[in-house]
């Protein structure tokens, strides 16, 4: 299974420091000279997906504490350890300039590759039931 | 940038159908064993979001023509044909036995690769613009 980088991060944050107060912050998706016309009417979509890969996580716990409250599986968790080392935020497309998206509320370190990039759906990504 | 498999995906669609149709069926993934303590207390999880890897795309085009409208930019898009061929669906867990997840709302075809499960996080993956 293949995974190809996009593109990367720029963001203040050098290290993590809790999604609560990453997620209130401004940052910067460069995307990689191939991938630019990828791009085309982006600026359309007021909300995206950003896939992007953990590059700092190493190994993961199958059951372990989490930070609200006691142990429970790692598939109940966004901890950015974990098998596929996958993060998905949803965030704000606020300009794009050429190969940069400017975009708030990404909680994705300074220098994290971005690995796709999806319109948000409401089909696909809202949480309903059976109908 | 490593990714595994931890399971895949059992469905009565062997191939693609549109995802109109195929959002409306449940199936069944099934997580290999040395995962299975990961799922610890899913249950009380009502909406996952689902990471497949779309196995059967090949190739993808930057821009093209696209189900709904004219041709515009990939990343506009939620093909399966993409740099990074993966599939990210929110699905209602319907119950759990043993290492058999049964949910509503999967378009991703028998067989498909499984690479994560997330809970869904209203925090993480609904759209809300700058507080």
């Amino acid at each position: 299974m293949e995974i190809k980088k996009i593109g990367k991060v720029k963001s203040k944050y050098k290290k993590p420091v809790g999604p609560e107060e990453m997620k209130k912050s401004k940052s910067i998706i460069e995307i990689e000279t191939e991938y630019i016309a990828g791009l085309d009417q982006i600026e359309d979509y007021k909300y995206l997906q950003i896939v992007f890969y953990f590059h700092k996580s190493e190994g993961y716990d199958l059951i372990g504490k989490r930070r609200k409250g006691p142990a429970r599986g790692l598939f109940t968790s966004r901890s950015p350890r974990r098998p596929s080392p996958i993060g998905i935020t949803t965030v704000e497309l606020l300009k794009r300039e050429g190969a940069k998206l400017y975009v708030y509320g990404l909680d994705a370190i300074d220098g994290t590759p971005v690995i796709d990039i999806k319109p948000y759906s409401s089909f696909m990504d809202q949480p309903t039931g059976r109908r």
